[in-house]
């Protein structure tokens, strides 16, 4: 499959080369043409990655990954163009971490609570199927979910159901077994704000490399 | 020990019907003497266990768990009394709610992201050591963790390692192995917003008798 990344951070390299290793063609999008890391990122990757601009990479994708900084994440997607994304199938990976305050970040206010990020791109994109995903593990987790010692979850939730599916099919790809559908976009609100637990969990583990499974009742 | 509980709802009912028959004598406290619901539950309790105000209770406990809805804590510690509760650990199992909005609750504007309840109530209260631990499940898991199929987290935070480490031994006496501290009052933060993602997991799995466990790298 096309497929485009928007964003040439830790996130996106993740997420391309692992694409990109499962065959797929992978575009990185940045927000100006020649950008440094894309560049990197596809030389190191092969013949299947290529790079240009927000825009380009979201033309050119069938299925696009939104992995640039929560902060910049509405203006991304409007650089992309609505367009570009029309009736596509948006990963939204980001969380509205808010880093003006210091650290640890806090989430951006009006991003948060009785709203979040995930809703917002999708009224921005109102003719694009926003899935959020993969916004609750760590990127070296996000693809490589067999790094951990046992299954955990990883969460989806999204107003289209074709396009849950398409991304259920490539979570399954990526080695996840246990993938919670939580609803409707709005359900992202919860999503994003685990992200203040997961950065406390972070500094008590010392690694950003664990997840979380859920454990239910005996079975009598 | 003497514990005081400050709540009459499910979750002051089953963590006082916990103590008790773990040994501990426990005054339920309410806002007005005489309540229905505490009478009802000292009947049911037995002989270690009794009535009061919330300031009765917050005099008669060496521990004192804060139990009331999240809209309702900083009043309830006000009325219990900063004198009756000095010097003392306040196990606070409070979600800072918002059911104004209607369902599912939010969590309470200026109580989240850069605030939390657990710091508000270890301000109202400096004299006091506040721990924050066991908002993070469900009142049946709470109490009685091996009703799940596995073991799994809770965490607690606090400011006072000495009151951290009671609560953590009251924590082992319910069934309790994987106990996780995650630092000062302010991790409150973290785990009180975890409430969104919870809520969202008890609409996906039907019921709320769940938790999560961490799950960490595969050792090499």
């Amino acid at each position: 499959m096309k497929i485009g990344i928007l964003g040439t951070g830790m996130v996106g390299a993740a997420l391309g080369s692992k694409l990109a290793s499962l065959g797929h063609s992978v575009m990185m999008g940045s927000r100006t043409p020649g950008n440094a890391k894309a560049l990197e990122w596809t030389d190191k990757t092969g013949s299947n990655a290529s790079a240009g601009t927000f825009s380009d990479a979201a033309f050119y994708g069938e299925i696009i990954f939104l992995c640039v900084n929560g902060a910049a994440a509405l203006e991304a997607v409007k650089i992309a163009g609505k367009e570009n994304l029309r009736n596509k199938t948006v990963v939204d990976v980001t969380n509205p971490l808010d880093f003006s305050k210091g650290m640890p970040p806090t989430l951006i206010p009006d991003l948060t609570n009785t709203n979040s990020l995930g809703e917002e791109i999708q009224k921005a994109l109102p003719e694009s199927k926003i899935v959020k995903s993969l916004n609750t593990v760590n990127c070296a987790v996000m693809t490589e979910p067999s790094r951990l010692s046992e299954e955990t979850e990883i969460y989806l939730c999204g107003n289209d159901t074709e396009s849950k599916n398409k991304v259920r099919e490539i979570l399954e790809s990526f080695g996840w077994k246990r993938i919670t559908d939580l609803g409707g976009i709005a359900a992202s609100r919860g999503t994003e704000m685990m992200m203040p637990f997961w950065l406390s969990l972070w500094g008590s583990l010392k690694t950003g490399i664990f997840n979380l499974k859920i454990v239910k009742e005996k079975s009598i």
